[in-house]
């Protein structure tokens, strides 16, 4: 096939070392025709989390060939602190070492202008309302990035330039994995409709609640703004489904997309991973072919409220047992616990079950844990996505 | 001197490694006459704050010859995983290794049925009300620790047994130390009295507001039931400055000590230590003497949200210059960053400096930061407390 | 089945953290009927190698039926301080994080006496030179524990306790894994008969030099002694094959069995594994029964000299690709590297292959990878053991 | 004062991470009249031990102003994984946080050739034997770095890299420092008569044995050489001391400066460790300057074996006494060990002696210590440096 677009890629600072070294993370571009919605995607913000890297190499390798709507930006590598962190054989991955914040919970949202804001531009066009709050956003990055006399920490500084790409995008997905984990996908609940075109059978839905990621910092702002038009009468829809008719159709949605396991590249797995998203990007109009459908499957979903954390209820070293992705009987084992120092004057063995069926989601990625150390995460609720 | 009181030891389980090992704090209690406030004072949340174990040593070497009114309770080694957590020459300190949870944030509030609580209580006596509050409040904390299918993570586990302990005394002393650090006391608004009692000469004003230490664990509850009295009309006071008459007095007092720099044990500085707690808990009437007296010092004073951190502006090697405690002028260095990759064809040296005056409290325990790395923690703002 | 042993259990004392926590090893033993050899067994030494805990537990409730002639002794969690050591998610398993050194290169071996031990017992029995030489290694790692002003490092005073077990032992079993392997035994060169009889398809034949470890620890000594005894022209067999005659047998043999990877338990996996050890055990004489047989399998066998550490020759992401435990060829890709931040304007892609055949047994527990990080191991000249 | 010098400065590429990103060291090169010995100084091959670029710094500053006779080569940030590397607010120091490795023992030394290279070179001038063996050498370095088919260790490619620079050199200087230390000297035996010249007042003299240090791995060849020569009857001396002639002088002398504490920038400090340097070089004719004369001070000397570790005999959090750099008598404390555990049922205090005078020369960076963790490195038996 010949390549009918021209990536180009810039190479955006984002910090510094101790020995001055520059850390840099590279921005891939793909210009489209302008006429569809713009999409940002970024790759491994969590260090060990790398098979994001291949979804995006395999979605360039794909991209070059296909006539784009709209502009694509793609950004592997977004963490140059956590990718190249390693303690031991593996990376570490979730957090800054120095500080402990979770790399994922420094993006930047304020809604205190919002309901100001829509008042403002109760009468806009959407167009208008569209440029100028993009504008609103930027311009809160751009104040934080270079206007602070006390200064940002590590992180922020990292999560604020990837945010200022992502709030000039219309779709954002950040590619993400669990420990030891099936695929698995974090979806607006007002974007429910668009559940369906991503190929992963696990849904979490959240609410409107932000909790310092980047699916939340840009979608948040624009779910909240259209409650600021809603409290003054006016119907703001932000996504396909919404409207119907199409005119003044703008599409902001943003997702996290969990890719199966930490620790892993596996090129052959990135290239469904990249079907299924472009998948979900064609439905979206972002590009004009009709190669890419949905998978057929039968997909869960879960309120994200309802997707709970199994902390151990002891030391030791767990032989896990619960398939992913399956409801499991009440009563059944997720688990078996070995403490050999009790063999002989004590149990050796606990099974490790809840009194209510879960669909396990992903486990711990050590077999050794303390207890309180976070065992499973399951679907404590559940229901067919219909 | 003999010794007039006896020091009850007990062992508390608060967890357990992977290996099986117990993870245990041991738990010092002294009784007193029973007319006087109690106390609990642990040290050590966090594993490289290890002065504060060995001013518990001195206090219990003091305790032993004083006549107590009310009891003492004592908690060295209160974390016994971040205390015995190396990594690398230096004791890992602030937060779980495996989730990057600072351990000093993981203490239990819920403010919910405070207004309900103060309403049913509206006329009861002081004494009623001091014992159901009490006993709401460590039902709380017995509900999370065995009332939770899903469990607690190891921080919570720890954090809740030691919360449990100090829910049942009237003054609580949470001893820390900063990095490499000047002696700071956090003292909650509504206590700044009690301010002028400790040796401490830098004294941080902090509101009712719960960021998940042990300090507002414990009084923001108290804060919060003076408040929704107060919202009924009710005057329910909870310091001995509060309460002229001495009548009804009940006593809520909570502060985290920062003793100094971490990584060190200093015996006869900790005496020191302990003698300042010493004049703080004789002014509260714990004890009879009259032999414990603040000394006299300028002391400084600022506002919690003026106490602010400064991140590195760059990458480098620190040659901290700022003396610790007293005001910095205007646009005098704080530091001076080394960039030897810069020598010969950029600048080596970077003084950093502010445009205002500030009072330089700590400073970052290393000489090596990245871009972002928190530097120094000053008082932004100050004023001399009278 | 009946039980017709009894385990006995003892907790050893290895060590103390900076808390006063006790560092314990769990210590099992199993009475045999007095005429048959001795057997030691450890696991776990390295804190991420849990998989032998579980072949431990394996292993006890398989030898609770089993009437013994010789003594086993069953040491799972060797290490209390790697098993519990946790930095992020995963267990840092291969060193002590304070100095960096290998846990399993602090054992003892000293052979400047044995020549001269040798001599001393020219015309000894069997049975008087084995009482006198396990006495002697017993009596120097004694001196070690015992008397020494300076001291030893935390991993001495845990190895030179184990060793001390160890050396009573005529058999020795240290149970390892690899990060992410196949099955392979590390068999000294002399007990090669022996390697028929683990089922285990992978063996590394390994010379008569001491490199720290608990296997050379406790072999060397004795193949250091029977090459003594043969420069002054005794025989000395050490191993069942060498002793056709069976008369004046002693049997001294230690391997390294590497389990597979690390970071799990598979208690079924862990029962195979168990069968394995048994049937070696059985052919040794340990135990009456004729239960337990080697599987037949093709295994192959490659000199320690030729098992070589590939180092990536650039630093990426990584595709692992080799199928362990079969033979290679020349050219074939090991590996593929990712290198997305070279997309767009160099090589995204390197292919990872050497210009000879090997077998590939273990790679690298991470994805991503330092150039000069380890990639993958592998016998580069290996024959099949016949 | 006018620079006379220019400094040149290149970038030399050491490695990449898995990100890509590339690991540099700066490398400064002034040039010399071409008639003295050359120099090569590097620092922070240890990650915390960064006070040594400070002095690079003092130096270039001094140097830029001193007519040079022989060729100087500075490296700052010589470890660029070692510098950047945090784990917690600390520099992660020792070792390859992969493997374990120590960074400072992974230079190149293989002595096979050396006496079959004398006897080569046995009539050979002075001359021609440096050329030739400076070239064997370094000839060694690029075969382990270009030809080798299964690659380097991340540490190897970095510590080749750098030793070939300083096999170009005369003299060798290391920088390190020690973790909470005084200032102190690793001298070869041979080189004695130059221990004068630098103003540090404790001095390990050690022997012609390769550990694995740059300093070892750039003087035991030259050594060892020398030994070849004397075997066959030649003098071939490689210190100004020991050709009082001063015809066919060469100088090849190697140390490892410990500058004092590790995790510390102290401009002011440095400037006074680089005039000691100054003075050791101008000594040894580098420069024509007299500028620079050592420091009178009693200098104290122990022989490597006599530089002991003592290894905490228990855990505990540790009060460290010893006044570093004197004599401490027989039986007086080096430090306390606080044991809160045990207080109240046990002895909470140890007083740690040892029954014979040393010099504590250095101790551990943190106060909390497992058993077995070193404490101090002592001088065991000293004499005074005449």
């Amino acid at each position: 096939m010949n390549d009918i677009n021209v990536i180009k890629k810039d190479v955006m600072h984002v910090g510094e070392m101790a020995s001055g070294a520059a850390l840099t993370v590279p921005v891939y571009r793909i210009q489209g025709q302008g006429h569809g919605p713009s999409v940002y995607i970024q790759a491994n913000m969590h260090g060990a989390e790398v098979q994001g890297n291949a979804v995006i190499f395999q979605l360039l390798e794909q991209l070059k060939h296909i006539r784009l709507n709209g502009d694509i930006t793609l950004v592997p590598y977004a963490n140059p602190v956590g990718c190249n962190h390693k303690n031991g054989e593996y990376t570490l991955g979730r957090f800054d070492p120095i500080t402990g914040v979770n790399w994922n919970r420094m993006y930047h949202y304020d809604d205190t202008n919002i309901a100001a804001f829509a008042k403002a531009h109760q009468t806009a066009s959407v167009a208008d309302i569209e440029r100028a709050f993009k504008s609103e956003m930027i311009g809160q990055i751009e104040q934080k990035l270079n206007h602070n006399i006390y200064g940002l920490t590590t992180g922020q500084r990292i999560a604020y330039q990837l945010q200022r790409l992502a709030h000039q995008a219309d779709i954002v997905l950040d590619l993400h994995t669990g420990p030891i984990s099936s695929k698995h996908l974090y979806c607006p609940e007002y974007a429910r409709a668009s559940a369906h075109y991503f190929d992963i059978e696990h849904v979490l839905f959240i609410p409107n609640g932000f909790d310092g990621a980047l699916d939340e910092a840009t979608f948040c702002p624009w779910w909240q703004l259209q409650l600021a038009f809603a409290a003054l009468g006016r119907d703001f829809p932000i996504t396909r489904a919404d409207t119907s008719q199409g005119k003044d159709l703008i599409i902001k949605e943003s997702f996290t997309v969990e890719l199966g396991s930490q620790e892993q590249i596996d090129l052959a797995l990135a290239l469904e991973d990249a079907r299924g998203i472009l998948s979900y990007l064609q439905y979206q109009g972002v590009m004009a072919s009709d190669e890419f459908q949905p998978k057929t499957m039968r997909r869960y979903s879960c309120m994200l409220k309802d997707y709970k954390a199994l902390y151990s209820p002891m030391g030791g070293m767990v032989d896990y047992l619960a398939e992913f992705g399956k409801p499991l009987p009440a009563g059944q084992p997720l688990a078996r616990i070995l403490r050999m120092d009790n063999y002989g004057d004590g149990e050796p063995l606990h099974a490790i079950s809840l009194d209510h069926s879960v669909i396990p989601i992903l486990h711990f990625a050590s077999a050794s844990v303390n207890q309180g150390t976070e065992l499973y995460k399951v679907f404590s609720k559940y229901s067919i996505l219909t």
